[in-house]
């Protein structure tokens, strides 16, 4: 007879969300000041984000940076149309490029979605000629530059 | 008589860069740790951090969460056509939403670019025909689901 | 502490599963025959159906006609484009008519997309212009024709 | 002198029209049921609907799944653009592959548009990846996830 | 019981076949001549012609002129985006402007198709401006002037 | 010094006109008949049309089939992508094919615009198939099909 | 009887077309230094001079400026798309409108395809905001920037 | 600790801007006339201009000529697609065509913008044909032809 099955994942409790939301708000918080905020011991707060960790709920602490105020003033999008058979292939190679900060395959055209951080237009077209333009497989590229940013939430892994 | 004239930024020496690379990789990394792999001391590096935060180069410490861990299944980018007379409306409103995440205006098509973060279909459905698709303004909605995450390097704020 | 969690779906035992390939291939098969190629009496087959119907695994018997045999020459798709805060309404009015045999909300640009069959070139383009063009919140259509048919498997609802 | 000709079908009569309609609606009724609701006689029934499968009006008598209920979670649409002079390798390669329901060669751009279920996007993007990707003479892919159906009128073969 | 039905055309003869060869080459060939060639008398030549041009498959007699040399110098296709709804409007008014010379629904994106030839692009400049852009309905075009022809078969009607 | 330069081509005057509007409208008519309606004698008539085809303004008379009537019932445009160094020996080689009456290179895309007129939507594929996707060069094929037709003004060359 | 007609333009000799090759080469060049190298006399090549500025052949002697020295470090073309009534008042506002360089209704989709030069991203996106999305009857704008130029040869308006 | 670092470029003052807008409007000014109009001596304007030489503020003094009072009637846009790897080759080629007036590389896909002039549509036909497309490389070619000019500043190089 049909059993139920499942794709399993964490369904958190209330303390745990309230620990990811301040530490998603400022990861240098002490436990101490978690504890109390959340009314529990800071014994207990350790264990939980250790769980939370171990889980992979928590994948990283990390520090958001502001490239234009390191004189990192073009920020690019780059539609990456890629030789179905190379796809693999290239999306290895870029993902290995530091100037790449995120590379994702998305459902609609098969391309590469890539995003890239750089000081100017010239550090940008250095890139696209003589690196992704020189890519094994590579069709074509569309490339977006950043005009407005209204809303960047960091941490949440997209 | 022609001068010379400038766009400021900052530009950082070798200490605030390892500092800063430090505190990337993990955000939880103590002054004391920090100053001994940098060679200053754990007051320097205090002051440092604090400079950073000031100028604004540090924007935040945070959390990266696996969304998928927590049972946020579907990940989503909107590129978002919007009657250009509404466009700052239409960002405003949208940068409001929580399952907004992120929201940008590239050049290209005359577009808001959007990324979402949702439980499953039937949460993202409800989110395109209750609150999208209703916004005054918005023309046409392209939809691309996540399928595969090659990169993606939290921390620097696209 | 977080726990497990589930989308419930259910998962087939291989008399299921054999039970449902057998409909599958011919629906009009006696209970007694299926019992006999998958080893259970008539009544434990009988049950299970019941069961498969009740899940909502299985959801019709039904038979598959083939239009052009009956003079429907014309097998056409439609993608429709609607003016976003009018999708409900023209998805409601579009699936309630009888010349539509199919209609799906994917991904993608935020269209419609619709299957319809027809006698001839005639009928199809008095659909269009009478009916589809006429219907309040549609923007545009883009309307392709069979040309080949490679495979078209029944009776898995897509 | 110019005469009268003819591209052949066959045109039902009111009785045959009723079978096919209860056929459709429900292939496991009896011969009997049948005839008492079109007002002919048992024997009758059986003549004429082995007439209609003899004329190839119907095709098979079957069954509709609803695959999500047995854990088959993604819907999918793919528009394959192939190398022309590939076409008819590529559609019958696709033609024979158990993940592929539906293949068409459309009216519009030189595409083959196909439907595939799956368990899941991993599911899906290891078809994309190791076979449609690396099938001989495939361009590029759209993939289209389904959101949502409205309407999904099984047993007319589109 | 289903019967045979029929769409009706007519099947020519090859005496039909070889006038309208004759007539199509050169349209101003005398009864007598055709006759020569064919093998049938003066009289029975002018029946079938009649007969054809009663059956509607002779639809007229024209001359083929060659604009350029009157000094219509840009000849030009024009895809019609037009409000669904406006569509029949749209095609009437447009059919009834002399700078039109032929105008087609086709499959693809619901555009009207349309050829017009002009005297140079400010005589097409005030067309467009005047005439099209100023038509109600009308929401975009697209326009597209002849480079090089290859082949144009007159006569017969597309 | 700069000169007055000049691109040549004919200006007709008002008798031409009406000559070429009457052949036009029944290419048939008699020199005779039109002599009476333009007021000059019908040796004049002839001499004038004889010099209008010496000048390549009258190309050729001929005579408008309506396709439908002879069971040609699809007509369709093609648009064909052609590698850019293929193009001449690719429309060489469609521009002789009997199944194409236009064929034309325009501004926009450098694509081939080409016209053909089919028995049904077998014949159609058939061409596809066995023709135009067989032919060296080719990238991709759009093909649209006529839905209706407003206006086809014949003879007049686009 | 038909007669020759023209399209009238200017043919330059040889001492013209050099004359305007020096004057495009530098257009500050003495007449002396002129005449010595065309091997007319100084007044001789003042009436050329003013003669080609009469026929509206020359149309200005300008200075070509390097936008990115004087700190516009943003070079843009947009295409505008109008809804087509508003065409023409649209194209006037923005002809009028200092940020706006060039302006051009070129074939293709019916839009205008403008150039402006901006100090940096932030004064496009305000002339985008405030000015282009404001517009009465602007649809949409496709934003490009320039990453590098290969030849810009001035004093030719394209 | 971090400092201040900048992108260096000429700030104009109020002279130097007015002298450019005098050049800007007739490049054939005498060194008196401007300095009677910005108030300063005729070697003082000879050393500024020097100056703004010297740094690459003026490019070069040029003269605008109208291509169609010469007998160029054809003004073209063409979107060239490159195979990424032959961008650079391809651009290089290009650029030395004299046909060729402008040459871009721009965001948005990784094609080529080019504008050209020539004397007719055969010999852009010609261009397209034995040049254009017979570059190793070259993908497709998008050409767009000049309807209307609404503004053209020349001068300033974009």
């Amino acid at each position: 007879m049909s059993n139920d099955f499942q794709i399993p994942y964490f369904k958190l409790d209330a303390i745990d969300q309230s620990i990811l939301d301040l530490l998603h708000e400022n990861s240098r918080i002490s436990y101490t000041d978690i504890g109390k905020q959340v009314g529990i011991s800071r014994v207990a707060v350790q264990m939980r984000i250790n769980t939370l960790m171990e889980q992979g709920i928590i994948e990283r602490f990390t520090t958001v940076i502001n490239p234009t105020k390191i004189g990192m003033m073009v920020s690019a999008f780059f539609n990456v149309d890629v030789e179905p058979k190379y796809l693999e292939q290239v999306a290895e190679k870029l993902a290995n490029d530091p100037a790449v900060s995120s590379l994702y395959h998305m459902t609609g055209p098969s391309k590469l979605h890539m995003h890239g951080i750089f000081a100017d237009n010239q550090e940008m077209e250095g890139f696209l000629t003589d690196k992704l333009y020189a890519t094994e497989g590579v069709v074509s590229v569309d490339t977006q530059l950043l005009i407005k940013r209204y809303k960047s939430r960091m941490g949440m892994k997209l």
